[in-house]
């Protein structure tokens, strides 16, 4: 006899389980309340009140895990593109997100997750304020996360987002079925002096509560903070005790040195790859190849929609591989398979999660999803995996389960009200920038 | 009263003209036969029998011309990514074309054409071998293209194939109600020694024939030309008289010094853009500012399926400006609308074909497409250009018409068998890798 949990079987699905070595197979996928019970040859026997889903003509994957991004800025999407950088911030960002209430930190959240789900995201890091609205529609769509208040800790006003961060870790951390966990997100080397960096770094370490902060975005940054201490900013951080003590997720890094990506060796966490974010705001390419030969984990993120426009992680992936191939004038350089693995396994690391989601496997969380097949720009499939990465959108993902409950099947959303969700999105996007 | 011809009117819908300088508005679009009568604010008056499209939630805009690919291609799609060039080539891509027979190259080129209808392409240039099968699916799919048969000069059969580029010229030319269009496809320098080069672009200009050519993709062709000739290709071509004598599509055109667009300044045609495959092989940026700034119009294409893996130009519009910014390290190069207008109206240029389509106006080809907007990615929508050039994808185009005919509606093919498509193209693709 078999538990008392739901069984779902997945039948006769092309299988990716994305784990170091393996080959898409086709099988079947069996989920027992939240985590994955098998995943094998399609010879699994049926038990009454098993749920059958049909995988024919589709792929399974573990869900995609974009590991950097802002997802209120979903009320910003296009907003001000094509500007440069400085005028982009200070004229349009700045004041336009001076003027959301909690109450819009809530719905451009939601907007992010269902354009997540729609497009095959499980779960996320995020960094912004605000934080518990996005805890609580976390919460409510199904979806993953890693939460981290952004600290500015050079602001008048450092201590109390410190203890908005503190507080958030208390009350956020394991909630929603474990599903939400926590970072310190001091924003980055340029708005975090050394001293209250410092001891937060301490602290951290102690509490051993993991870190997400920005490193070397721009080629500005690396001179202010060259001017204000002599260093890079991997030097800087590193300097402060950051690598040693916690848990880091690292987003950007495009402006390393060979010597900063040393620094970098052995660290816990990794770095979260934008390639779109970097390349539409001109920042460059970061040194994906170098890191990972150093054993560094690069995971990929959007950033927010603010600056990559949208966030679905299928334009990242293959944004990362040509962006790689194009840096190093090499066709060979990150693979197919390893941008899939970057944007699942890989991220999946950053945030601290991998033992439970990140690939197919039996005993991890059941987040994945199925991509439908059955569509010319897909066929045919000398190799799935290079059809994936090179072709597929975020259109093409007809089902997303996370902790093994569906959040989308047939291209639905079952845990979102859409057609609210868009009416309030776009009275609140029109009422945020008039005027600015 | 009004004429015989069908009316079909495009309701209340987000109008991008992709003229320069108009600006989205919102209003109705009328098609009477095959082309557009009036382009205008939401006030048409409805007669009996006209055909009404509720616009509401959509975006027009002219259909995505695809300036440079090899459609049938796309049996090869996945089937060698990430290898070095000439591996790919050589122990690849040639072997299994040689495998194709015309009944594959008709199925592939469908294959190509349901892909492309289903993004939002309706017309786009070709260059292979047997150009009467892609004559003929272009035909029955009812889309529009200018057809040249490839031409590698330099080979012993130089004689038969040139044979057969003028035979597709004569017998397809203006075929298929006007959308087939024809010109002389003359590989590239490194394939077409300066007599038999000279001389074909000679007849062209006698006859007024337009060609269709590959220019400095690779470093290694401007090493190659170097060595055999002492100039760059762009010269070489220039030097044969080629920007003289007739209207030019050049394909890639990414290895060209300043002196090089010099020369191109005002010759009739332009250049095919190729971002995507020329990042994934890792040949480089192609200098599309540099282009423009010397007044030659720039398209873009995908190049074929076996480099590009995809042909939806959503993913090329993005690509060209992210590289563009990423080349000039400043967010403001290659604006949205700058990059769709390339995608339609330059592309249009390219074909020689912009006097009937490439912008929405009364008096052109009814050649346009619907995106539904209605989707969490696309909104809100402070910028439709910006939101559809950086977060929009082939799988948004809910409608498709090509000469006033609807090629798709609701996302269903209407002039093709998809069912059938698919499973021809996977028992053929099978067939042709089968051992390579």
């Amino acid at each position: 006899m078999h538990g008392a949990k739901t069984r779902t079987i997945i039948r006769n699905v092309l299988i990716m389980t994305m784990k170091e070595g393996d080959r898409p197979f086709r099988g079947d996928i069996v989920l027992e309340g939240s985590r994955i019970a098998s995943v094998g040859p399609s010879v699994t026997s049926q038990h009454p009140g098993d749920e059958i889903i049909s995988g024919e003509g589709m792929a399974a994957m573990p869900g995609l895990i974009n590991a950097h991004q802002h997802s209120p800025m979903t009320l910003l999407r296009a907003f001000s593109d094509d500007l440069k950088l400085m005028d982009w911030l200070e004229r349009k960002m700045f004041p336009a997100e001076a003027r959301m209430t909690e109450e819009d930190i809530y719905w451009g959240a939601q907007l992010a997750m269902a354009e997540m789900i729609r497009s095959g995201t499980t779960a996320f890091a995020d960094m912004y304020i605000h934080m518990e609205q996005i805890a609580t529609a976390v919460a409510e769509t199904g979806m993953r996360a890693s939460l981290a208040r952004g600290l500015a800790l050079a602001e008048d006003d450092g201590g109390k987002r410190l203890a908005e961060g503190w507080d958030l870790i208390e009350r956020w951390s394991g909630q929603a079925n474990g599903r939400i966990t926590t970072m310190l997100g001091p924003h980055s080397p340029y708005l975090c002096p050394p001293e209250p960096l410092k001891e937060l770094i301490g602290e951290a370490g102690r509490k051993r509560i993991p870190i997400h902060i920005h490193l070397a975005e721009t080629v500005e940054e690396t001179a202010i903070i060259r001017e204000r201490y002599g260093k890079t900013p991997t030097e800087y951080l590193h300097d402060l005790g950051l690598f040693d003590e916690a848990h880091v997720l690292l987003a950007h890094a495009v402006h390393l040195s060979a010597s900063d990506i040393r620094l970098l060796r052995g660290m816990r966490g990794g770095a979260a790859h934008n390639p779109v974010s970097n390349a539409k705001l001109g920042c460059g390419i970061a040194p994906v190849a170098a890191l990972m030969e150093q054993g560094v984990a690069v995971g990929i993120g959007t950033d927010g929609a603010g600056s990559a426009t949208t966030l679905d992680m299928f334009a990242e992936i293959r944004a990362a591989a040509w962006l790689q191939k194009l840096a190093a004038q090499d066709p060979t350089a990150l693979p197919a398979g390893r941008a899939l693995r970057m944007a699942t396994a890989g991220s999946a690391r950053l945030l601290g999660i991998d033992s439970e989601v990140g690939t197919l496997e039996a005993g991890k969380k059941a987040d994945l999803l199925l991509i439908d097949l059955r569509q010319p720009h897909l066929q045919p499939l000398h190799d799935p995996e290079a059809v994936i990465a090179y072709a597929a959108a975020g259109g093409d993902v007809d089902s997303v389960f996370v902790d093994g409950v569906p959040l989308m099947r047939s291209r639905r959303l079952l845990t979102i009200d859409e057609e609210k969700l868009l009416a309030e999105a776009a009275v609140r996007a029109a009422r945020i920038v008039e005027g600015v």
